[in-house]
């Protein structure tokens, strides 16, 4: 959070008048990376990358059109250069490691049209050692005063044939989607992060950092391997307009020679955001733990609905409470707490009342009985895609929230039967200038009432948990509620291609833990019992729920015990091995103790390795606690639920076998002695 | 043009309110297609088509975002089901045929929301043997006045595996590309035409048909091989704004067992058309060939601009008129005979002067010089994307051309620095709703004023030429400019390519006959003399220009014979063989006498074959004039100007051998004896 060593910053090597039309290069702090900026004879501005002298990002344009003047897009030259370099170390306040570096060298290119307008774009690059951001600064000036950004014209021509594990972008509005596997030449229209594999083995993922007051980037692939920007749209008209001067996010590419690095260089994404905004947050946000009124709706054994099925009911709520306080889980959600739950809710403008509860539900009681036993009721607030009727309840609702000690809210933006409803009327997308707004909004007016936020149905996540670390965790992507009900179900993949695609935007409310290992009427889910333990140090998140019922945990007490067990912060993350949508072994330390943690998954195909325990404190002993799948254990079968725990007293000097069983994991405590 | 015979139509087979939630289906005439509407569990209408039993396009959604108002995508029912029956033929005043069949069944399906809103959506689908058209029609209703359309959701999934041939939709800004040939599940977002070929051989073709006030539609691939429309943007607001009642344009998809069966079922896009508007076409436009003051500024030798250079001189135009009074052509083009061209035209908002001459061009004088020896001039109005101006001057400047005898104009929207400048200030896209009324209103304002219409950097061809058949031709993919300086090139496959996919949408001027075979500065251009030949029989056109220069034709006088004989008006028209992408013969029946003509081309390779003369009316002798390519020729080589004119005399039994040389052609007068 705070910048602990400014080693060096800010250092401007210059920052000149220029006249020649050379290029412009910047190398990363270790010379890995050069990145180059250039203008073609047309006056485009293009970018390029190079890592270790072979191409990267072959020349790829940059430009806007905008709705009222001419496009943005040729006749510019380079007038004014600067450079600065910094390393620095900054402390989170939750994350998967404490200390986050950030060592980037930074070239700041100003860029003038040569016609009468002599419009001005500012490119600011900050070259990694894995990866890069870049972003475009329109500069206070007298010949464009509001942008009305219809499209933005940034591309990335990718240089290298590979791989590309993608999800459809702009699509159903949302990102729950299994991923796709396909060349890069067969991608269409991708969220981001996309992730990248050239056949040489070079990693690679797109994605944007710190999108604030502007429109969600799609990639969409124009022709070969050439990808551009497509902004989400908007319902009223371009879908960015800002006020000079403004910044567009940054447009961020991760570049790492294997899967795990990968998975480390997503660092990059914090380091372009803003710093924390909340210095305080560590009085009253910490990391945790929470079980809720929520698998039995998915299971249709409860409703969100008032009647006989009613689940957020005051007994059962209590039942949560209870089972939260006996088991060290900090924080119970219960979605159906208030009025608009009735008819369909899915319906276009359907109206929630955020600031009272069903007479079911006893919000005053159950909170007051749940802080007596040192549990929080968590929040929710279910939108169904409303924002003018939440946006003006907003206030009240926190306010409530806050006056009952309800420190948490998950909100939910289920907007499919009609688009998300905006204060002016109008109909927006999920990612779009509108909702990169409200959801700030929200965050904001949160942190007002020290509330931690966790939207469903979000705008992906770009970082903003450096600048406002109450918005502790989001969805944005298929998650285990697909299992209760879905069709198909997630398979194994899915869990392993989010680990390396979404998670490397930030944490995801998963919902782990579902020991029963099965969904609506029964249906088995494809996941082995260790895998439900593995998934809360795969899937990282600062909230983690025991998504299963209480009954469903009581049947299961050993594998229980991981749950109980496992923390949600943590003071170091090293992915061990990794291989994109195939593998995972990721071990991470408590913050808060000695001990570490492993988790690993697998796709469909089983698989076995020697784990080397190097990453362990040396010199130190530990009881390994091992979850492991059993000899039987393969999601397609009964053997799914197949566990073998065992422990064994280990250093870091020694190796454990794993196997991970087809669709299975494997989750391991290391109790520190 | 008019309806010469009404066998059977608008017979209401049914019309009632329906209960049930079956499918509906329509079959085509013959039964080869077959056509199904349905809703999906969550009620989105789904269409879907089978040839002969087999899937073709795959269950594909139909629906609307809206601005202002919940999307129409989902919670739909059927509640009116209506079946039309047509078979007619019309007669086009002129064309690659006199005369088009139309023959289809027609389905109409009205989709009610179950929800309060009960908006109305009726789907028209017409299906032929060889292709089908459906449109949206937005019915006067009471929840629904203005319909704000930010995205067309209709698919097309298609269901078999195959090859594509396709250019970027939606990235420069026009059509000016060479095309790609891909899987279909390489395709990015494309334009349409769009042509497959499935590995099973069948040969399909999206486009659409009567673009009337409303954003073309460009098709991106989703994922697998689904696609889906997207709209030209606007750089105002929603893509589409239109009062109710109104209906999309159709979309169409062509259905063909071969590529030259593909090339005869294009018709569809016309007989989706509504009929002409101008009944006495044939009194004041006739198909003709044209010179102009052109090409030598593409070859840099002379110039738009003011200057030494200026081709648009009084004394070089009439080098022209006296030229092409000389060989038979009708009219003279030329370029920079109005001011605006000095400075740096491109540049936005540039102004031209579309109502009087520069010093230089004795307008007046010289249309009289022209239409003294049986000339015309041809006018041209350069806008550079400025349609504010152009609008502003428009009556005035076809009034001037009406009063000087010019009856046809090119006009032309370059606008590739700034995008175009519409009336309100807005910057719009080539292929928007904008310019989509922009380019009628041109039409209709020349059409009062007897004035025919050839838009460069137009809007794409969607049949209108029916209805409006002073729109005579446009271009509006990578034509012959190309070859005088592009980089690259056209390679010999781009002419086939066209062929296969532009050219199923209607005319081009392509402007071909480049004798030279050089462009700027003496480069080779890539095809053989034969083949310059071809162009005129293989590229459809009502207006074909003489594009080389008047002294580079008096250095090939036999095979300017072939250009001076062509014409450009058709009785018949047949592809006799044809691959996409790979090579074409044609033949083509005279309109005016009993002479056919063939054009083949070919791309890299040379072919040969046995050409059968079967489409030769029965009992006839011909001289069959043979310009072929000689045994030397290739478009590689100094042997491209190789050309060998033969001579004998033929009927409908013989055959004749064809060889086409690398990157070369064949072109036959049969003159009928």
């Amino acid at each position: 959070m705070r910048n602990l060593f400014w080693l060096m910053a800010g250092m401007l090597m210059l920052a000149a008048a220029r006249a020649e039309a050379a290029p412009e290069t910047v190398v990363s702090p270790s010379g890995a990376l050069r990145f180059t900026l250039d203008t073609d004879p047309d006056g485009r501005p293009v970018w390029s990358l190079a890592r270790e002298g072979g191409a990267v990002v072959n020349p790829s344009r940059l430009g806007f059109i905008l709705g009222d003047a001419p496009k943005l897009e040729r006749n510019f030259e380079i007038v004014e250069v600067a450079r600065h370099s910094a390393d620095s170390r900054w402390e989170q306040p939750w994350g998967e490691r404490r200390f986050v570096t950030d060592r980037h060298n930074e070239l700041v290119v100003t860029l003038r049209e040569k016609t009468p307008l002599k419009r001005l774009l500012r490119l600011r690059v900050r070259l990694f050692d894995d990866g890069l951001g870049f972003r475009i600064e329109f500069p206070q000036q007298p010949n464009l005063t509001t942008a009305r950004i219809v499209e933005e014209l940034t591309e990335f021509d990718l240089a290298q044939p590979g791989t590309a594990w993608w999800i459809p972008g702009g699509e159903w509005n949302r990102y729950e989607y299994l991923y796709n596997r396909t060349p890069i030449e067969g991608v269409g229209q991708a969220h981001t992060p996309i992730t990248f594999r050239t056949d040489a083995g070079l990693h690679l993922s797109i994605h944007e950092a710190a999108l604030v007051d502007y429109a969600g980037m799609w990639l969409r692939r124009v022709e070969g391997q050439r990808f551009k920007a497509r902004l989400s749209p908007s319902g009223t008209g371009p879908s960015v307009v800002r006020d000079l001067p403004f910044a567009t996010p940054w447009r961020v590419m991760l570049v790492a020679p294997d899967a795990a690095k990968l998975y480390a260089a997503s660092d990059i994404i914090l380091n372009l955001n803003e710093p924390s905004k909340l210095p305080d947050i560590g009085t009253w946000f910490r990391p945790h733990k929470y079980v809720g009124v929520w698998w039995e709706m998915h299971l249709e054994t409860a409703s969100w609905a008032t009647g006989p099925k009613l689940g957020a009911t005051t007994a059962n709520t209590r039942r949560y409470i209870d089972f939260a306080a006996a088991n060290g889980f900090r924080s119970v959600l219960v979605e159906g707490w208030n009025p608009g739950w009735d008819g369909d809710w899915f319906a276009t403008g359907h109206d929630f009342d955020f600031t009272r509860p069903t007479p079911y539900f006893d919000l005053q009681g159950l909170s007051s009985y749940a802080r007596g036993k040192g549990v929080r009721i968590m929040g929710h607030h279910e939108t169904a895609g409303n924002i003018r009727v939440y946006e003006a309840q907003l206030g009240a609702a926190l306010d409530l929230y806050q006056r009952l000690g309800v420190d948490s809210v998950k909100t939910g933006y289920v907007a499919d039967a009609g688009g998300i409803l905006a204060p002016d009327g109008s109909y927006q997308w999920h990612d779009g200038q509108v909702m990169s707004r409200h959801h700030l909004k929200v965050v904001e007016e949160a942190a007002k009432r020290r509330i931690a936020v966790n939207p469903h149905e979000p705008i992906k996540d770009t970082g903003l948990r450096r600048t406002w670390p109450n918005w502790v965790a989001r969805e944005g992507a298929r998650g285990m509620e697909y299992n209760a009900w879905g069709n198909p179900k997630n398979p194994p993949a899915h869990e392993v291609n989010l680990i390396f695609t979404r998670m490397l935007s930030g944490p995801m409310d998963y919902t782990p833990g579902i020991l029963s290992l099965t969904g609506k009427g029964g249906a088995p889910i494809p996941s082995t019992m260790a895998r439900q333990l593995a998934l809360y140090v795969l899937l990282y998140s600062p909230i983690q729920m025991a998504a299963d019922l209480p009954e469903n945990y009581a049947r299961h007490p050993g594998p229980f015990r991981f749950i109980k067990d496992v923390p949600a912060d943590w003071e170091q993350t090293e992915m061990l091995a990794g291989e994109v949508g195939a593998f995972a072994l990721i071990a991470r330390k408590d913050r808060h103790s000695r001990d570490w943690y492993v988790g690993g998954g697998t796709d469909e195909s089983p698989r076995e390795a020697e784990l080397p325990l190097a990453f362990l404190d040396k010199g130190r002993r530990y009881e390994a606690q091992i979850y492991a799948d059993g000899p039987t254990a393969d999601y397609r079968t009964e053997g799914r639920a197949d566990i073998a725990i065992t422990k064994r007293i280990v250093t870091s000097a020694d190796r454990i076998p794993i196997r991970m069983g087809a669709g299975g994991g494997v989750a391991i405590r290391f109790r520190a002695l």
